[in-house]
């Protein structure tokens, strides 16, 4: 359970506003310039949170933004267990498996967040959600997504003996997405950019479904993917028990 | 009318594949491997293609790929004019302006060639659609979709004198994007990442739609908005049209 580094007056808000444990408070007095930034940091400083002025020039090298606010914080990584979670949580979960890029990764999070997803299995291998690009991309909701860190297998158990539907995603599927009903628990599962499912991936689902592709292109971005599934189990989901709904 | 450089066998093929003008040939006899990428050079090299020959050093100083594979192209870039194209051709039109990040329009592209649109028309300001990065996270769309560039204002004249109907997509907006019938020639238009739609863009629309968003974010990744809207045509287009189509 290790820690991470988000800056900006934005996403250290963010961090507070979910309860995220903060074990330091990084700011760089000089460049914190944002009157909201500045009253962040005397709250968080009030508050008792342990606190450290960095020089200018350190803070710019370790800041992800390129016009870095002078306001980061140090957070403490969340990880739920699989054991407490329910795959009725939320509208779905997410599995990914050897992601490689920390943009895509913080896209399907980004997108997660949107479409109010419970939050995102971690099977093995692929990029850390953690990762500092993953962090920022992901807009936030690294913060507001739960994040579990599991085994192919125990999630095909824990599967089971909820009676969910695994869903993965894979350009030769059979099914179309579109054509699903999505109407019992879910979790979608991706594998990577390059290969999509593993073996052990494939087999931990119930199916497979593709999204028409009409062009010369083989495939779609995986954050897109990942983002039209989504999307499509919150259509099935909400306007079928709410036509009216906005 | 500049030119552009692609590498790898993968993007060399597509640009040979889709008629694009190959201004030279640039290869590295050690990096170059693959029996594919041999095969491609021989080809072009025979059909009187200027070729280069350059260190493997200077290749993959050169390279956009991780792993180069020894053979790139210098492509001359493919402008059409707004006066030679029609609303009706291809699934539908994207129109960006102050677009910010490479990847993104380049994941733009990507979507667009997966759902069969006609192609990008870009308006003022934003990244270049022949930057490297978005040539690469295109996947070859580059050469698939046809490149428009004008104005706004000259966008507006074309879309009245041919009836078609122009989509803005806006956080903010009072319509939703799958209430929308898509029945007729579309224009969909996306503004930059962090601002939206600009004044002009916004007059230029005649009414924008917005993607449901239920978590705390404020916003979804511009590819994947546009990826989501660029779907919603092809579902109202081609299931409407052929319920049973694939």
């Amino acid at each position: 359970m290790g820690c991470f580094f988000v800056d900006g007056v934005r996403f250290v808000k963010q961090a507070v506003d979910h309860g995220a444990r903060i074990e330091r408070l990084v700011t760089s007095r000089p460049l914190l310039k944002n009157p909201l930034g500045q009253k962040l940091a005397r709250r968080l400083r009030r508050g008792g949170t342990p606190w450290l002025q960095i020089d200018p020039e350190v803070f710019r090298a370790v800041a992800a933004a390129r016009e870095p606010q002078g306001i980061g914080a140090v957070v403490r990584q969340r990880w739920t267990s699989l054991r407490r979670v329910r795959p009725g949580e939320g509208l779905c979960w997410v599995a990914v498996e050897h992601v490689r890029s920390p943009g895509n990764l913080g896209t399907i999070l980004r997108t997660c967040d949107a479409v109010g997803a419970a939050g995102l299995i971690c099977l093995d291998g692929g990029v850390d959600p953690y990762d500092p690009t993953t962090v920022r991309a992901s807009m936030g909701a690294i913060f507001s997504q739960r994040l579990v860190r599991c085994t192919a297998e125990r999630l095909q158990r824990w599967a089971r003996r909820h009676e969910c539907l695994v869903v993965g995603a894979s350009p030769g599927a059979a099914r179309r997405y579109d054509r699903i009903r999505f109407d019992c628990p879910t979790v979608l599962v991706f594998g990577s950019e390059r290969k999509g499912l593993s073996p052990a991936a494939e087999q931990l689902c119930d199916f497979s479904v593709r999204i028409p592709m009409l062009g010369s292109a083989d495939s779609l971005n995986l954050g897109v993917a990942a983002s039209l599934l989504l999307y499509e189990v919150l259509r099935k989901r909400r306007y079928t028990s709410a036509p009216g709904s906005r």
